[in-house]
């Protein structure tokens, strides 16, 4: 009988986030949140860790941080771990809830820096934010070559629905800056 | 400054596993791989470590196992962490890539006890197996309470048209009675 494979993942941060990150810092506008998931895409493309997306869960009232994530598909060799999934993995995990929407917690919200793709959105669904601000749009993201996958406006209106709130082309100009950074250095386009 | 919160996140399975798998075992069809998967759904009932959801991934022409996942919501506090998602990532932890398309792989597929939900069918799609097979059917997952999110028809038309064959409704009555012994036992419906 052949070995059994390993039965575990282990999911993590570049090292340079830790020194990157004050976790004591508030970010009180969609604006300061957005530069904050725009600088995470802009250095995992500076330090060749992995594709031009970042994201960070807030809690929405106070601004504090709670989750941050970037890109680690290459990196880690994993299809899943998009910068939002990471994000709110890291965020329930530091709740210590599979749900952002526990009784005892305030409401959060998932800050990325495009808009996210059929997986991802579904998992801002299923981890309890109650909205999303995007930066890059779905096109911006296609024109470099990534696909976006089964994301239709009734995608959107199902989480609508769901009672999140939708915030879209936050600070744009500056998210679609670092995916055409990415373009220039000619990054690898997994899954293209 | 205060201390910098986890930078990992651990995706384990629940301990049981290892003494019901038999990594050397060759699944010939479509029913045995989808009876292993109803399996693992059960299994994760009956042991109390999850959701009613099993899915394994295999080498499309051996039938080898490559990768097994059961849903792991609760146990881990992960909602991202559905049985497709950590089939998928242990799958791609043993093949050492981040897609289960390259070039110097065979094909893989996905079999799931149920149909996937909006964040899992993405998943699907990024991970590079080339065929989905589902057991019991959205509806099925939808009339115990849970919610499968923004999946329309043109979502698995995507897949199609992406190179994925999709083959659906394989044992769905046995698929669909482990459901069914969930919702008996009152199991928590995280997300309703």
């Amino acid at each position: 009988m052949p070995a059994s494979p390993a039965t575990s993942v282990v999911v993590t941060l570049p090292d340079w986030v830790a020194s990157v990150v004050d976790w004591g810092r508030s970010y009180a506008t969609d604006e300061e949140r957005m530069r904050f998931a725009i600088a995470l895409s802009r250095l995992n493309v500076e330090r060749g860790t992995g594709g031009p997306f970042g994201a960070a869960v807030f809690e929405q009232q106070s601004g504090q941080l709670v989750g941050v994530g970037v890109n680690s598909v290459v990196r880690l060799r994993n299809s899943s771990l998009h910068a939002e999934v990471v994000a709110l993995m890291l965020a329930e995990q530091r709740r210590g809830s599979f749900t952002l929407s526990a009784p005892n917690l305030s409401r959060h919200e998932l800050v990325t820096s495009c808009e996210p793709c059929a997986m991802c959105l579904g998992a801002t669904l299923w981890s309890g934010v109650k909205r999303l601000v995007c930066g890059a749009t779905r096109d911006d993201a296609m024109r470099l070559g990534f696909d976006e996958g089964p994301v239709f406006p009734a995608s959107y209106d199902y989480l609508t629905h769901a009672g999140i709130e939708i915030v879209r082309e936050v600070c744009r100009t500056d998210a679609r800056a670092v995916l055409e950074q990415y373009a220039a250095r000619s990054g690898p386009i997994y899954n293209p």
